[in-house]
């Protein structure tokens, strides 16, 4: 591991007062008329400073243009307005639209990768990309078939390209990437088809690959030092990501690195969850499979881990740990504190130290959770920061071809890919969650390249004995751990969230609604309802002296996969055309931008 | 002919009396709440009496609500409202929605039924489709294949199906069906594949075929009487729709039927266009090809024509006669007459009288119109009521492969389907117009089944010397035959015009908008960019008290189908193409309904 620290201690020296190339980016995140990140900031606290459309105006919101993307399918993420120009960014075929604001949304240019559609049936969940970022002057896209492309703003040229995985083995992607400093940070899909897991740095201006981080594997591959990298204070030792595997089976683990990614530039971090073992058949591969579900802290020069927590030891249902990982400077227990919050599909919400990966609080965030009683807290058990699994929903303990039934959440979460947002104001997190149960029967797989290695029947359906909805938007205090209010919705809320300094908390419906909320009481404000089903993120930003709300919409995504890929077997889609079948009495496919505003 | 004239009188005394099938049809039509019908009424006068929304409020207008169609490419026609439900149509696979107005346009039910896709290629001019229609509890649908379906208006269960054309030999359908009296009359398409044009009528409670006229071959066939069939008031005479054609080429004739349909029940009359004779290239063809290019008024019982008037003799230029005829009552020379007003393709709007088939007017209603000087309204010339062609933009009389340059208008005419509205208030005639001239090189062509019949390579561009758009929107007087005010399009206005007694009138564009202007002065009072471009038809109705205004946007139709299909050779798409190729800086493809209201 010398030459990691090596690395590190070289780039922090070279770096010194010099410019950034991220720095116009910065300064667009900090200029709240811009939306210039798909997480609004690289805190991911999806805030904005806005205040024109306030908790006392927001009923009169109106449409103010709209924008067909010319595609179908699930619409996530979110556009980006840089300057006086909106990126739009489609599903596959992930054709980019920059877009005039200044002359009623004109198009500049359109850039339409050319892209081999058999990528479409390696994506486990849709053919959804969560949007293009921008840095230095070029937008970056992250295509299905894992090509990074880098465009000029202005002409929509390409100015360099990558390829960062390779679709034949199942490596595919849906994420966005992180531009930070002099480098773009990518992540990978396809736990689904047994690819193990990496997290990879481009050169910003010329492309080439400067780091990847695998998920697991030997500690040169997971960029792991088995002596400064922590786990819960503990260093993680040699080998931690082969030591907790049966033979090479980490060599398909899993752990892929598709959700999204924030950063700490002060402490020069960068923080990403990775996602489920592979198979999601437990018995298959015996140990805890570090670094699946894990939160990562690594070095942005580097990739070097500083500290990692892993949620969900040896999982058994499924429960990704990709969510996103907010930051916030928030008092606890009397100390002002650098903290990260993030809502774990487990059903777990963890409150952590974000500097030193201390676990300050893990709650459930919805009350029908039940495969834990919860995390062991005490940091001198054996089993600190593990939680107790209860033997009835433990489909490990239950065996394979054994149909275990009643576990909440499903295995899409409590939340999936549908970030929350946080409004300092109020020091509310504010979350779209999915309140649904399921059924799992693990079976035997065995693995080739390129096909799906799941392992598992499943049936999805409401949680039973609450609402009769399948989700809630609610409004979780991070510091106590507590829900404040919650919402019940018919559906699992699939969008992005959205929280402004007037008050006004934003979020879309899978019946296709975007609604505004009493950031403090959870009030139903505004609702509209849009063209399709609503999984993008609600963005805001300035022109001309007016504040806009803009939403996607186009059904789609896990929860949508029936409408999404036209399938109607309730146990297809990995169990979720089952439970989400009662979306086509509401919806059908589409792919809209609708941009809303006061009235003049 | 005795048999056919019996057949009139016989139905004739049949029905005296009886309660008509279409009775709650007429009383919604009747009822300005509803949008009973695609063409506002059987008048094709697409005339609201509502006013809420009006000159002096539209200016305020909001989108409502708003919905996706799952389809993407060209949408014509408009939904329609029947009672607390809305009918939403696609393009191909023509996909059917029941929406609740009660209930934020829940689904009520879906019908998608299933089609070859191979009949896609086989459609000349995008999958287009011009919307269902209503009549006694059901909904027609004629979808692309041919197949004629009657749904259950609440169910949406198919109570039956006829098939009225193979696409095999390149017999499509793109039209709406006209429900009337007891039966469902019903057109064709195939004009560029050498089919023999149609109009059958098929029984409104079974499907069963009662009769079918052609467009040309024997009387028999063209269901006319050669002694009370009367073309500008001479009998037409025996064998009128073969003996204008060499050997057999009727068979393979033409004359399509695939435009918009109105109706005079005090008459007992319908009265359609046909369309083009094939194949462009006129000199494979000699003779004057009736009835191709003709106007037709037909008893609705039997079928069999009262009159009919020809108005491009031996067609040159693709000019198909389909366009709508709106029905009017109105002074002419002192006298209150029954008029029908026509806006041909040929760039000519002609008045008649609907009873007698009289011509009264025929006047150019785009000054660019080239290709004639005029019309012979000489009752006593030889060359009575056809138009004189200027040997310059004559593709006969240049020959086969020579290129004839700065035709005016193009194939595509001065209108082509999007449909006008009239406005009895004002007396004037909203006409959405295409402002396009052509190069048309004709070539020799060999007819196969199924296969493309065309003969011509075109291309087309902005009228030369104008304003250098492809469009203009204008008030017309049919009575006086005059432009009373004209606004300039950037692109041809390819969407159906909207009157209504809030001295309104609207219309779509290609970009996208929705506009309002002044129905005396054709001032732009509101205008909104919706999703895709628009080739919709503008519809208006009531619920809650409360009036809305509705519209399908989704790029698409000859203008549109180089986006549509994804074209980009300039000649590609009947010439279409290169014309239109500006739009994709506008718009990408789409398929949503916006709904507009006042605010509360
Ligand atoms: O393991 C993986 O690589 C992987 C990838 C993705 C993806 O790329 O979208 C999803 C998931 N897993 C997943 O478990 C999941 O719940 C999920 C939901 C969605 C979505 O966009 O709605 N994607 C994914
Ligand atoms: O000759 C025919 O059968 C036929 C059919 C159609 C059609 O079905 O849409 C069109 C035309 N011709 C045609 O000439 C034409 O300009 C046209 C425009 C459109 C349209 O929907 O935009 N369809 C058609």
């Amino acid at each position: 591991m010398k030459r990691l620290t090596m690395l590190t201690s070289g780039i922090a020296i070279c770096c010194a007062g010099m410019a950034m190339a991220n720095d116009d980016l910065i300064s667009l995140m900090d200029d709240p008329t811009q939306w210039a990140i798909q997480t609004g900031d690289y805190k991911n606290q999806r805030y904005s400073e806005l205040d024109q459309i306030n908790k006392d105006n927001v009923g009169d919101l109106q449409v103010a243009w709209t924008f067909s993307t010319g595609v179908l399918r699930g619409h996530e993420g979110s556009p980006l307005v840089i300057g006086d120009v909106m990126y739009v960014h489609t599903p596959f075929p992930n054709i980019v639209y920059a877009l005039d604001l200044k002359n009623e949304g004109k198009i500049i240019w359109k850039y339409e990768p050319k892209q081999d559609p058999d990528v479409i049936p390696v994506m486990c969940c849709d053919t959804v990309n969560r949007g293009v970022a921008y840095a230095n002057g070029k937008i970056f896209l992250h295509q299905a078939d894992t090509k990074v492309v880098a465009l000029d703003a202005e002409s929509g040229a390409v100015v360099w390209e990558a390829q960062n995985g390779d679709p034949s083995i199942g490596e595919t992607n849906t994420a966005t990437v992180l531009p930070i400093k002099d480098k773009v940070i990518v992540g990978i899909s396809g736990g689904e088809f047994g690819v193990r897991g990496h997290v990879t740095a481009y050169n910003m201006e010329t492309g080439e690959q400067e780091w990847r981080a695998y998920s697991m594997g030997p500690d040169s591959d997971i960029l792991m030092d088995p002596e400064n990298t922590t786990h819960l204070g503990t260093p993680v030792g040699e080998n931690s990501g082969t030591n907790t595997w049966e033979g090479d089976q980490w060599m398909i683990g899993g752990g892929t690195t598709w959700g999204w990614y924030s950063a700490d530039m002060d402490e020069n971090l960068f923080y990403y969850g990775t996602g489920n073992p592979s198979t999601w058949n437990p018995a298959q591969r015996p140990g805890d499979n570090r670094w699946s579900m894990t939160i990562m802290a690594r070095d942005i020069d580097t990739g070097v881990a500083k500290w990692v927590y892993q949620m969900t030891p040896h999982d058994e249902w499924d429960y990704d740990g990709v969510n996103e990982m907010i930051l916030t400077e928030q008092e606890i227990d009397g100390e002002q504190r650098k903290l990260l919050t993030h809502f774990d599909r487990n059903g777990l919400a963890y409150t952590m130290d974000r500097v030193s990966g201390e676990l300050l609080v893990a709650e459930k965030y919805d009350p029908v959770v039940n495969w834990t009683t919860g995390v062991d807290m005490d940091p001198n058990s054996e089993t600190y920061g593990r939680p107790a699994v209860v033997a009835q929903y433990s489909t490990e303990q239950n065996g394979e071809d054994v149909n275990s039934t009643g576990i909440c959440p499903a295995a899409l979460g409590t939340k999936d890919q549908q970030p929350a947002a946080y409004s300092p104001k109020t020091e509310l997190m504010y979350v779209p969650t999915n309140h649904v149960c399921m059924d799992y029967e693990p079976f035997r797989v065995s693995y080739t390249a390129g096909q799906p290695y799941v392992g598992a029947t499943l049936a999805m359906y409401p949680a039973p004995d609450s609402h009769g909805g399948m989700g809630n938007f609610i409004a979780w205090d991070n510091i106590s751990g507590e829900i404040k209010w919650s919402i019940p919705e018919q559906f699992s809320v699939w969008s992005g969230a959205l929280a402004t300094a007037g008050d006004v908390v934003f979020y879309g419906t899978l019946e296709g609604h975007l609604k505004a909320v009493d950031a403090a009481t959870g009030d139903e404000l505004y609702r509209f309802k849009t063209p399709s089903g609503v999984i993008g993120n609600v963005m805001t930003y300035e022109s001309d002296g007016k504040q806009y709300v803009g939403i996607l919409s186009g059904i789609g995504g896990w929860a949508g996969i029936g409408l999404a890929a036209g399938l109607t077997n309730p146990n297809d889609g990995l169990g979720a055309v089952g439970g989400y079948a009662a979306l086509s009495d509401y919806t059908a496919l589409g792919g809209q931008l609708t941009v809303f505003a006061l009235p003049d």
